[in-house]
């Protein structure tokens, strides 16, 4: 037991207080960054990338009405004089709507042209406000791109970790799938970690030992399997004994999308409400004549041994 | 024979019934996802990325009519009126017309003006829709560049596996040829699987283990050799009983493209009726006094032994 | 210590007089290269990437009025007059000032058309303006999305290296930390060298054995330990002695970082001015009971043992 | 010396005739495809990215025209009175003038407005126009970004080799530079092959042993030594006996830069020609007191031993 120590999971030992987890359901780690400015910790570029879709439109769309409002009050100030062809001349309000629809028009670049510059001031306005539309498309492009294209691991785990019979003994079992049809995973790695609370009060990490940790191509469902041998910090111990430990299991998979030509991550974590004892899971695919169906709605699907 | 038996090839070793291939021809898996909502197990990004050159220009074109009719009847329904420059005024199908070509100037940009909005909606929908246009050449710029910059590996696989002498006993072989000019693959990497069917009608897979499954630079043809020994599971096997076993080889080869900075992934599967035994490949390169010929129209080229 | 010398540093050994850094603070090489073109040895496309965001958008803006520039002069030497709807037609500076915001309009392709080009050759200047206008939104969307898709470690060093009481022995300690919150590193690799001056008056390079050189995810902070043992080139020393051999240590962090799917890298040195002597880290995390904090503020905190 | 056989080159063994050098100059292979339409082995995504800047943009300079002429024909033959505003129209040439430059201006969505479509037809060819003038910037924005975000690897390799004297034997030695300020090669791995003829006039490979065939950084220089002992192809081999083998060695270099944050990779060859006995090479860079300096015009130097 003592050699399965993982000093390496980049959490530490020490414990004041329990009751955190080590990663939360989403995948993300349970730790908060204190003592910097909020600035410095945010990535936006990040944020941009994976925020949802209709909260990133929304961001584009108030970006938009943000940037004409300022060019509007610029177009206003300088004198809307400034601009030849504005209806409305001898109404406040109706002006500067023509401003904000010019300045929409000169932003965009669509530049119908009714309304445009004559004087040198709202001239120079509208260079810098094309200027400023012609960048904004860059980085929209730019942002757009990186969202679509940007690497993700389209991997569900069960929801449960099974205790069960296996070969002699007792193993560990989850599972997990690759859900979209072309996304195949190559050279597929999990690595399992458990964190428990030791009878001292702290904190204690190890590698689960896993029976296979690899496989070439993730084509069909994958169940990992932890054999509670010698070496498992649960060898030996009742159901009782496991709830006491409070385990944590967090599981880590890479593995290269051929679709993005590059590695992915997904992370999963099991604490011990998730644990199922004396269960096990059904078969998820099934061989026809033609093909091999695999059913992702039996991902959780588990019966008593 | 036992050591060699493959556990990580991520297919299975269960099976019903039997027919199926593992790998289709194209050298997408032979699997079918169930159990799950089609928008879920689809992946838009990599359709528009893999769909043919021709498809993925109508998708284009039948979006861009899309948006199009959805603009023109905004501007129909809040009223023309709100357009100046708009010929044939007595005339709904011309001015229809008039509406729908405005709404193609609004989204491309172009913006020429003669037609051009005038009430507060018209400019609102005007303004949303260069928005729209202005978005959409971000994603049509962000879909087109992930076309083209697509890693892809650019290796044909012979049709054919010959089953011939080598020495001094048998070998199964087949090859592979980069038909581009400048795309050399470097570390290239061959793993080749076989599934069969044991006399108790189940599948088992082995690794096959090659001559050589490495090349630093695949500069010409790879002629991929699998020795029958001992550890093979055709050794010792007729013809007859190898066609029995209704073996399919599967290959995968990985390697780093040099023009994509990226590794690329070909796969290759072989069912029984591409077998050819007693045949042996004839050679497809020859050097020159200059430099040295690779024929690709040879790749396939065999001759008994 | 012999066994331990490093001669895979990329670094020589020879040294002729003695003085400068190995690596600077900012984490770049000390290295000056001479007897090639400023042209050859500088990277326009690195400066774009790595500049300061104002002066990136100063460079920008400077091009802008350049490209403006040059082509206002051309249209004013084909003749201003090849233009219809100038004001000013009596005026050479207003007309100039016209020319000028013609291109800006053409350039960005915002077109309003009150301006626009009658005769063949402001047409043909206004043609290449509009291309060059569209290959620069092109150029300049590439630039903006390899800012801000440019994988950067987000790491901080602490600024002092110490030396410390250690399991009975002494060790050097260091430690970082990754400051934003989504970018987790995977498989973080650390590579520590020093280099130091010998009695004989020249550079020796030692790789310094770590506690720990790999961690599977840096979540928290990580202390990196040198024990100093048998095989370090301080065993046995005084600080007296260790200060004598001008030691300059350089570290090496590469890792996987999920939001930009690469490898990213982290540098820093520390010379003898940044060791402490008989100093130790405290503590800069700590177990709440729903999470851990992560307090940034704590990264240089060091007390006397 | 048998052991070093390489087989893993990627080249075949057989020879009919020789002359041809394996590797060029430039670091292509020297290949020749055949038997396949170059349409296949042509990669034109490749074509563009490498292709120098100057050819890039005349190629699309005239695609840029070509598009245009082919919608002014179009534009011309339904009837240039379905534009409005057009002059000269009793002038057929100065007509298809004023086309060309509407088509330039839908093209790259100027649309400065003067002459805009009014009939139907007119309408719908502009409007296909402006949508290909929208795909042809995304493309050429990809195109563009390509072209520079390609990682290249910016390394010089000496024009000789030397055959020198080396710890009481004999070596073989090049030498190799990055010559871009921040482009740090990291973890710099070479291999170095060699291909001699054989007494029975085939071609045989080797793999050359190096004294270091990695670098962690490579900061300086890197003069790469093949230690000429037992197991080399060139032991006890005097210069005129290796002139008769007709040795090519090609050199491999790989390694991450850190501004691409990717692999790249740099090829050299050193034929017979190349060789030089009884030469070393001087020091090329040279410790000050604030920094080291790296004469790269320095690069080729060499001297009498």
């Amino acid at each position: 037991m003592i050699e399965n120590v993982n000093q390496d999971t980049g959490f530490g030992e020490r414990s004041t207080d329990m009751g955190g987890r080590m990663v939360n359901k989403d995948g993300t780690y349970n730790i908060r960054r204190i003592g910097i400015h909020v600035h410095h910790r945010m990535s936006n570029y990040q944020n941009m990338l994976t925020m949802p879709r209709w909260r990133f439109l929304i961001v584009i769309f108030l970006v938009y009405l943000l940037i004409n409002c300022v060019f509007t009050a610029l177009y206003w100030f300088t004198g809307p004089t400034g601009l030849e062809g504005i209806q409305h001349q001898d109404d406040a309000v109706g002006q500067l709507k023509e401003l904000f629809f010019f300045s929409t028009q000169t932003l965009t670049t669509v530049g119908y042209g009714r309304v445009n510059p004559v004087s040198e001031m709202a001239n120079w306005i509208a260079a810098i406000e094309s200027l400023v539309g012609f960048l904004s498309l860059a980085i929209a492009t730019g942002l757009l791109y990186g969202r679509f294209s940007r690497p993700r691991a389209f991997i569900r785990f069960s929801n449960l970790i099974v205790h069960t019979n296996y070969k002699g003994g007792k193993a560990l079992m989850f599972r997990l799938v690759c859900f979209k049809d072309d996304h195949l995973l190559m050279n597929a790695e999990i690595k399992v970690n458990v964190r428990i609370v030791t009878p001292e009060n702290t904190y204690r990490f190890y590698n689960l030992r896993l029976e296979r940790s690899h496989v070439d191509s993730l084509v069909l469902n994958w169940t990992v399997v932890h054999p509670i041998d010698e070496d498992s910090p649960f060898y030996g111990l009742s159901q009782k004994e496991i709830v006491t430990l409070q385990p944590e299991i967090a599981a880590n998979l890479t593995g290269f999308d051929e679709v993005y030509s590059s590695i992915v991550v997904a992370r999963m974590s099991y604490a011990i409400q998730d644990f199922k004892f004396g269960f096990k899971f059904l078969p998820m695919y099934f061989s026809k004549s033609k093909r091999t169906d695999l059913d992702l709605s039996k991902l959780n699907l588990i019966d008593q041994e």
